[in-house]
């Protein structure tokens, strides 16, 4: 393995070890070694087991905020942007099902969202205030108030992510993967009715 | 102290130190210490650190569940009721922050949602669903489907427990305190809208 190659083994490997463990019960033993790599390459790449935590977050959040951006740029009907933002973040907790438990790790804490990620998080925000501005202008939508918008879709977004898998027992529904399209359905419709102009 | 307060202290020391520590984190001998009791009182009074680990779950989601019945029960118009629901989740998580912190700690270990708690959590649905069929029947708002209106008053009110007090930073919104009214009255308004009738 190269170095490039080496590194990028250490963020996969560190960001599944976290997510199963947490950051204190990930050891930097147990990163190199599922990596294949000596003791010495986390401090070598990273210069710490904290840096590399937030190399993955920086990662996962860095792909988060691309394709929040991505699906809220195209124009359109406002609550189809909004739905597109939606169908993101459905898909991006469905290929990354460490990603919340990861921020569930670390909000576990107490220590609060880290400070490498809150580019990110304003990056996403500012795509869903892009979206909410260029329908208030053209009359597509109420003027309702971009960050509460935002609230309204993010969190049902992310608990869902969170706590999803559990709900079909607890409601007594059917299959999860179509429980998760209803789901994801319902937050676009919840979000699409919230900025419904009054008639 | 007698029994019922040696019970009651452990409960109360463990449900601090299991929200703080997590399940792993919080020590028998650190939960009878806090509590003033020795350290068999665990296996005495609730026969495994499992045990009273559920008896928390138990006294908080019981609490939690009352509460939600108490608020959802009183007639009127049914964005009233739902808001009433709203504010009961909020109060009650502001009065208990390390509520939504043992949840967390549940769910990162990606073990689910405690057994013990999901009959609570059906109690807190069927208050719910029961106020959106009476509005239904009555009129006052349209045909939402009941479960699908309980996730997005829980989710967005369980959220805000889970990451408030860090939104403001993020948002570049002021005092934390105003904040969390703000977005009781948002979600509230968000629920409403969403069953309010199609006109």
């Amino acid at each position: 393995m190269n170095d490039v190659e080496t590194r990028t083994r250490l963020v996969r490997e560190a960001r599944d070890l976290f997510a199963a463990c947490g950051y204190d019960g990930a050891s930097i033993r147990a990163i190199t070694k599922a990596a294949g790599a000596n003791l010495g390459a986390v401090t070598y790449h990273f210069g710490s087991k904290r840096a590399l935590y937030e190399a993955v977050l920086d990662v996962i959040f860095g792909e988060l905020a691309e394709r929040v951006e991505a699906a809220a740029a195209p124009p359109g009907p406002t609550p189809d942007r909004l739905a597109a933002v939606v169908h993101a973040l459905f898909g991006f907790f469905e290929q990354h099902p460490h990603a919340p438990r990861l921020m569930l790790h670390q909000l576990a804490t107490g220590d609060g969202i880290p400070a490498v990620i809150v580019p990110y998080l304003r990056r996403n925000l500012a795509a869903i205030r892009h979206v909410v501005e260029d329908g208030v202008r053209t009359g597509d939508i109420r003027a309702a108030e971009p960050n509460l918008v935002a609230f309204t879709l993010i969190s049902q977004s992310v608990w869902f992510a969170l706590v999803g898998r559990n709900l079909p027992a607890i409601l007594g529904e059917g299959a999860p993967e179509a429980f998760a399209h209803r789901i994801e359905h319902h937050v676009a419709d919840a979000v699409s009715r919230y900025v419904a102009r009054e008639t």
